[in-house]
């Protein structure tokens, strides 16, 4: 059985898709039409019990988090192309605690921005205080991996290809709010990380399935998607 | 070098205590002193950038994170115990899902709730906001995590430990607050795991340490700690 990615454009299921195309993984994918809520349908919370997008379906059984995907898919296929530092290599430490900040607190309050009325209800005071305490918490996160990325040497891990979407999601939604907050260039160490990313080739053939055209991460714009629409 | 665990009391660090003492490594610990923000002063943020607790020395350099650092430390002392299903074993993938869930989701949002400041600023009509939808978004989860829970089977993975925590602190905090919405009661499935996971003795030398008493997980109550307070 090959690999089977349940996606929605321009969705955190564009994280793996990125993996999966750097380790060369044959995969199928499959959208979610968010549009009907499929995402909370029987048949996909038995992918996902917590009905969030992406799933993976894989010949161990079905996965969800994408950070827990990514992870598992660079892990099995060391052969392919080294996208983590092995269980027993000293940088492994180091990894495991950036994924988990990316993915615990910087994606995490990504999500919140994006959709505030999952956090802070109904009332527009209240998601309004929500959205300006979080551009504050991004910018400061945002200070930090600045800091720690200028640092980085060698090679690339999918921690890489996993902040490099983070830095493109801020500039562009929520898709009616002002995003002046963010601004990618105070950050040198990040822009030439997104800079870095969207030159390799695998990266480009994801970039063309979801439509995000050439410049992804350091300069993006909406998604004008051939594959199929379901924001 | 024995680890040395940066801790505060009944902190996330709580957690990867557990873990060091269910696989009987030694180790030193070090109070972050809270009163005095000790977690953000700079020899504290070579240990973690970001500022949070804990942190954990080992021989390879520090880690942040505690989700990372309980799957490093499970991955590294496969010999002692087996706390996470192997890299290349089936149930590999499943255990990933549900530990980024706890982490990004369950873990995230009660950060938010205990420290509402942090996520919606200084409004309290805006922190009233947050605080109720969180209530509903955790009782959504704790729904999911019980059907999860109910069909497991087989030897204790440190996530049982993980969300045994994590069913602990929403009956007692944020200190000031009604806590009436959680009642682990509803969930059988969890309540039986806190039960099961406080019934160990290496728990309790934990729970001895940090002073939470014998029923820390199934019936909690505010710690009074022999060790230290900087709560």
């Amino acid at each position: 059985m090959s690999y089977v990615l349940h996606y929605a454009l321009d969705n955190a299921s564009l994280i793996v898709r990125l993996v999966l195309e750097e380790l060369h993984l044959p995969y199928e994918t499959a959208l979610v039409d968010r549009r009907v809520s499929a995402q909370h349908r029987p048949a996909y919370q038995k992918l996902n019990p917590a009905g969030r997008i992406p799933a993976l379906e894989t010949p161990d059984g079905p996965m969800f988090e994408t950070a827990a995907i990514c992870l598992w898919l660079a892990d099995r296929h060391r052969d392919r192309m080294l996208l983590s530092p092995a269980p027993d290599h000293p940088g492994r430490g180091r990894f495991l605690s950036w994924l988990f900040f990316l993915s615990n607190t910087v994606h995490a309050e990504m999500r919140a921005l994006f959709y505030p009325d999952k956090y802070a209800g109904s009332d527009p005071r209240a998601q309004d205080a929500l959205s300006k305490q979080l551009h504050r918490n991004l910018q400061a996160h945002f200070d930090v991996l600045n800091t720690a990325w200028r640092t980085v040497e060698g090679d690339l891990t999918f921690c890489d290809m996993y902040l490099a979407v983070l830095l493109r999601w801020p500039a562009i939604y929520p898709a009616s709010a002002d995003t002046s907050w963010y601004d990618l260039k105070r950050w040198s160490a990040l822009h030439a990380l997104a800079r870095r990313i969207e030159a390799r080739d695998t990266v480009a053939r994801a970039m063309m399935a979801e439509g995000l055209g050439p410049t992804p991460f350091s300069a993006p714009h909406p998604p004008t998607p051939p594959e199929g629409s379901a924001l």
